[in-house]
């Protein structure tokens, strides 16, 4: 299999499908719509694991573990969120195999049907809030602060390598609050971590808003996103916390007694975010050349690459190099120091770069002789020769500075790819001409939306937090707004 | 509810429960047999898994994750692995569900039955030998050195939680060599990290050995296992590594070039602890005052208590707290100041006793006036009066000492409780009056090993690895034995 990559211009799918191959990040499993990832691609998902993970705990949060299993008649209790979660997913009947008559494998056991089907969590909010019934009596007992990482499983008939798969890894974290204004105040709070890590560790700007009724969670009140924009002009909703007031409450009958001893329904707050972020690093960052990675996620910093013929040459640059290796790590910078006998240096020059490492050091005698190493950026693609002298400052120094030019570009990509629309047609021109955020007015209901949908296959993003005060007119019914709102088409 | 437990003497198996439950580690759902693990004793859990996760990663492991579903087919291609695992599991057969026609909740959809039914993961061997067959070709693509943390499910008639549970928490590694010594080395190997892990971090001495074919896991040549012995006498598996041959590479059709181009079938290993090490952990140090945990694994090490009348007082002993918390925290020590101002000392401590903080300072004032604080040990009870000057030193020791005075302690309790016997009335009568291992010939038959377990509920729990060479006469056949094995009851 050649290492090139299609194009981005020419199909930009074709292009993402083949660089989570050969970056060797994913791959589909013979089982319908879920993933394997692989080595690579999960050290990436544990660097977002552990510095969100951090960053939950950091605000008073902390890991529990719920069932994988849901009683079938939980999903019902709250209205909505049947509507939304109970449709496709994976539903257990029985718990037994035997062996087959004829001796060919294993069948179902008929006698093994369970009273009630469980389903496989599409999201857990029904097990979890019927599990804080009988751990909240009292006001004391709040706020309760619990995330779980979990993989959960939504039956999906078109599936995409970690932006749409049947099985997914996700975190959820699930809130219990005394007060209304508490709750809210920890769905934005959260919104807020989310938009904090998009930006400081995945480089990737984002809007923070509010989705639509339309486009809300099934149970929630208001659902907050953050929304980002993928090279091909198309929007990726990357994180989600919902404000679900006392519905999950009131559905599984979860009340408190208040500093006055009297009995109040709790409100909650759910929020999440999955190896969708997976997709989205990619889709932000990469180039023709492959995957590209902020250094703060990186599984690798710098690979070292000697250049030599022979094998004393190689000694010779093998000693420099786990010098620097060694220089590099007491800084926890991440080193590969790759002296595979097997590889030529211009087959690991390309490896890296499909890699995303954001760094590479190459080695060779002339190097040796002038005390200098070649260092390449991933991001610019430019090489400098280094003295090996202060190195190490100039490594690090550099890792922020992709880490910085990651992110500018990426927001500069946005801003010149937002853009004002005041008629349905002009929606319509800029979605099909460039893609992008349209800013644009909208009457509030939820039949416009569903019809200028209908019309340029775009949705409202989100109303952005931030949003100016403007007074407009829909770009479909012409009626008043007092603001515009994001729209784009979406992953 | 009360905070006391039942005594260890008296009922060991309620003691268990009641611990489980007032430690606030896990509860049983309402999911029949599915587990939820609560903050405290999932921070426990972390805090393994990270210690196995870096040991793993230092001899060379990665972290990867297969799908959660297997397709029933696949259950079938290894025929010992069919007969152990594709009987007591959850078997998915829908991936719909609809509105009932009486409009009261949602039915399954019998228009979206499956084609091929999936059994929700018991253990990976078999997804992940599937996916090998397309990573490997050539001895270069080996060794494969996968691990995954994932859930599971076996559906189990009788649970207890942490010990036996229908979906239970774990790591799994599976790895792929090119040759047979290679893949011995590395059960081997990982053998010896999880004893290295239960000693050195669980405080918990185990015995390394090989199970008998009745005991093998299913698929594999051979099993190493640890075995650890619980407080009540019986014997706990708490990890097994597993010598696969070349079963799954044969069953899978997984094949590689050698050097010279011949192709080969692949060796194979996998090996695993899950959370049943919470139930070993909890067995083997704690009493009747609640948990007793190894300094290595507490989320928190010194819980700090102040002793006060009036807030005047406390502000002056929550300044020294304080202060005592910061030094400590720049130790990497984890501190808890509890200045609840709504339970009063005496709850506290039990309260830390119950969750098994390894230390306890309480500060009065008579602490104040004289410089000193009241420190207090989990594992001896002991209290003694230590002056401020100088506290870090002996708190850091401290810790060390109750790491290891746990560990010694339950290594003398093994070690008495580790017995001969030779005849199968003398196995009977150690196994009832004193429980514990018990070293006793055998003829190495299938068959005398069942008659053995029908007669006294013991099982062979290994063949030590380090088995002195003894010439001796198997208790039950009377047959020529070559070295003592280990007999005991287990969970």
């Amino acid at each position: 299999m050649g290492k090139g990559l299609k194009k981005r211009e020419e199909d930009f799918s074709s292009w993402y499908n083949e660089l989570v191959s050969k970056a060797d990040l994913a791959e589909h499993s013979d089982v319908r719509g879920c993933m394997i990832i692989k080595p690579y691609g999960f050290a990436i998902w544990e660097n977002m694991k552990a510095e969100l993970d951090r960053m939950f705990k950091e605000t008073g949060h902390q890991n529990a573990y719920f069932p994988l299993f849901i009683p079938k008649s939980y999903l019902s209790k709250e209205a909505d969120h049947v509507e939304g979660f109970a449709k496709e997913c994976a539903v257990v009947t029985h718990y037994r195999l035997k062996n087959s008559e004829d001796g060919k494998g294993v069948v179902v056991d008929p006698d093994a049907k369970l009273e009630e089907e469980l389903i496989v969590r599409p999201t857990s909010e029904t097990i979890i809030w019927n599990s804080y019934k009988n751990w909240i009596q009292s006001y004391r007992d709040l706020p309760i602060l619990i995330n779980q990482w979990a993989n959960v499983v939504r039956w999906e008939m078109r599936t995409r390598l970690f932006l749409r798969t049947s099985e997914f890894l996700w975190q959820e974290g699930h809130t219990a609050h005394a007060t209304k204004l508490e709750a809210i105040d920890e769905t934005e709070k959260m919104l807020g971590i989310y938009a904090q890590f998009a930006e400081e560790f995945m480089a990737m700007p984002v809007l923070k808003g509010l989705k639509t009724e339309n486009e809300r969670f099934a149970g929630a009140l208001e659902t907050y996103c953050i929304e980002s924009l993928m090279q091909d002009g198309k929007a990726l909703q990357a994180g989600t916390s919902h404000f679900l007031g006392q519905n999950f409450a009131k559905a599984f009958d979860v009340t408190f007694a208040d500093s006055n001893g009297k009995s109040q329904h709790v409100w909650a707050t759910s929020w999440g975010v999955s190896t969708r972020l997976m997709g989205a690093l990619i889709m932000t960052h990469s180039d023709d050349l492959g995957l590209v990675l902020p250094p703060k996620l990186a599984p690798i910093h710098v690979a070292i690459v000697p250049i030599y013929k022979g094998e004393e040459q190689l000694i010779e640059i093998s000693k420099v190099a786990n010098e620097i290796s060694t220089k590099l790590k007491q800084r926890n910078i991440k080193v590969k120091f790759d002296d595979d006998d097997k590889r030529k240096p211009g087959w690991k020059f390309a490896e890296y770069e499909m890699k995303g490492v954001p760094l590479r050091i190459a080695i060779g005698p002339r190097d040796l002789e002038n005390g200098t190493v070649e260092l390449a950026r991933r991001d610019t693609l430019e090489k400098l020769s280094v003295n090996r002298l202060g190195l190490e400052d100039k490594i690090e120094s550099l890792l922020q500075e992709i880490q910085d030019n990651l992110f500018d570009k990426a927001k500069l990509f946005t801003n010149e790819n937002t853009r004002k629309a005041d008629s349905i047609e002009g929606l319509i021109k800029i979605l099909d001409e460039k893609g992008g955020f349209v800013l644009a007015h909208w009457d509030g209901t939820k039949e416009t939306e569903l019809k200028i949908k209908d019309k340029t296959k775009a949705t409202i993003r989100c109303v952005l937090l931030d949003a100016d005060n403007e007074i407009g007119k829909c770009i479909y019914s012409g009626k008043p707004s007092e603001k515009r709102v994001v729209f784009a088409r979406a992953y």
